[in-house]
């Protein structure tokens, strides 16, 4: 296990976690912070331009872990499922240009009006099928991302690593998997699954679970604050061989979004060091 | 699977769901509203008195399909583990004055300061270990409740079926299962595990998975507003050959709990019929 108290090489940070920055401010945040990797979301590269975003980055010597995020497989109709494909089409185009190491996945949820779970598993399962061509002639590693089951309805229907392992089994090269703790701590097959996963996690996301959590989505706690055993969770990714970056990454409209980027950022690299 | 269309003979009330009454108002309740079974929670036993609530129940003629509920096994220390067994034991004492067909456990969370979700198994395996001998004297069947993952870190961390059905195999003659499909419907290995625990599944317990929801505990459907596929659901637990009640347990500050309790029947008795 890598010995992160005096290396912040290794650490990421998400943009989600600074909300409040545009592409550039994230870019020149990190500089002044010394940070070397972002995994930057669609909104802020989109924003900023694509092309103009590809430059920026370059320019700046950071490091993209990863691209957040394409998925959302699910549709009431063929023309919403064509509509999520194109959409992801253009995911995997922005990850390359902006030489993101791999393009997250969620799978999406149920269909408005359907109760249908299996129904929606297997839309997930034949859109990923549907993309990996293309994503694989771009070279761009796709990394579907279990979410926790209280997304299952109306975010992620691929809720546990054991079902993101199986759909790796069945769809083959090409994709691999976004491991975030939020969404897995609380599994007892964790350990299990995690060795089975081994080289197919492509990233590794950290945050918190805060007791109580008052949102299901935005309440998410910065590492150290909640009850996730970061440290035995990381030894065991570690463990299979993941030597990749730790991107930090909080949703949290009421309480770290509220605050100063550039504060959240050093405290984020702070706890890096201590906790994660 | 049972047509439940003109037969509300397996319908049976939580008092979680109509939370303003006390059990003399839930018994009189039933009885204006046809309703044969319920199932209260201790509160409201304690509240009237445990030897005055069997007789009521008793002399009302109401079934009572599970006493909610005893479990919260895991502690910071000896003296907690020591006090959670007394209290379950008393529990058991109460299941049995009031003549309950079984008593509902939920795990319990992290102990306070604890991060070691295995330890915390460890415990609630232990507690369910000591508690067993006690309960099958008593001739009380113990009904583990796998909870909803969002709650493993304060409320219960035995989350899924197949843990529950892991710690039945484990602990033997005594211990079955309470199956809410609240907290098991996102999992993608639910046909199996259903399968799996068979005879086991000692009560059943709907309400609905509202999009959105509001609140980690406080905001469950009504059956029918939500995204769970009942039916479906119902056909798989009846296919193990269950021919018991059918709960309908609604927590709900912002919605139903806010409602008149005799309105609230009413409604839970339709859809009983129509969606359930």
């Amino acid at each position: 296990m890598r010995d992160l108290s005096q290396d912040s090489r290794w650490f990421a940070v998400n943009s989600a976690t600074v909300k409040a920055w545009t592409l550039e401010q994230l870019v020149e945040g990190c500089k002044r912070a010394g940070v070397s990797a972002i995994a930057p979301w669609r909104d802020i590269v989109q924003a900023c331009g694509v092309e103009k975003a590809s430059r920026l980055i370059r320019d700046s010597g950071l490091a993209v872990t990863c691209l957040c995020r394409g998925g959302m497989f699910p549709a009431a109709d063929e023309a919403g499922r064509r509509a999520a494909l194109d959409d992801n089409r253009r995911a995997v185009d922005e990850a390359t240009a902006i030489g993101a190491q791999c393009l997250v996945l969620i799978a999406g949820g149920l269909p408005k009006g359907s109760k249908d779970l299996a129904a929606a598993h297997e839309q997930v399962r034949d859109g990923i099928a549907a993309l990996l061509p293309y994503a694989r002639d771009a070279g761009m590693p796709l990394a579907i991302e279990p979410l926790h089951p209280m997304t299952a309805a109306d975010r992620a229907c691929v809720n546990t690593l054991a079902h993101a392992n199986d759909l790796c089994d069945e769809l083959g090269e090409g994709l691999g998997i976004a491991l975030d703790v939020y969404h897995v701590w609380w599994d007892p097959d964790l350990p299990r699954q995690i060795e089975r996963a081994g080289e197919r996690i492509l990233t590794y996301h950290v945050c918190d679970w805060l007791v109580p959590t008052r949102d299901l989505v935005f309440d998410r706690g910065m590492p150290g604050d909640g009850v996730i055993d970061l440290k035995h969770i990381r030894a065991m990714v570690e463990a299979t061989g993941y030597a990749g970056h730790i991107d930090v990454e909080i949703f949290s409209t009421l309480d770290w979004w509220k605050r100063d980027p550039e504060k959240v950022l050093r405290i984020c690299l702070e706890r890096h060091r201590t906790v994660v």
